[in-house]
């Protein structure tokens, strides 16, 4: 199975990699850009052949390494 | 309208920071895990009030500037 997490910083949380992004994208002449927030995309192949024992893996591993809950949050896939 | 990207290496390009992530897994005593792949999640707040215009702004966007096309994939969804 795989597994598809998106981790991203919470609302409140201030995000220089996006304001950076929106003032690249605004000096490169793209006008109507508002705030831009990036986050990270990570993709796991597991071994696991249940879906619930799967999702559940993934959120131990979230709360371990993936993401820092102070502030971030994760949401979990998990595609066949 | 907001749009959500996501930017991922292509198959086939060496992924360190996956390859990081998944020995970190294994080393905290995750078993099954196998290929990791990192990618970015980037959200877009737009002003345009058009579907697809928007969808070939954040194109425009993803070729000139959030992604590598060398090396990186980019997917685009549009959300009101």
């Amino acid at each position: 199975m795989k597994a598809k997490i998106h981790v991203t910083l919470k609302n409140g949380v201030l995000d220089p990699q996006g304001k950076a992004v929106g003032h690249a994208l605004e000096a490169l002449g793209f006008d109507g850009v508002g705030e831009v927030r990036q986050g990270k995309y990570i993709e796991i192949d597991l071994a696991d052949t249940n879906k619930a024992t799967a999702k559940m893996r993934a959120q131990a591993m979230c709360n371990r390494l993936l993401a820092n809950t102070v502030i971030e949050n994760f949401d979990i896939e998990i595609e066949l």
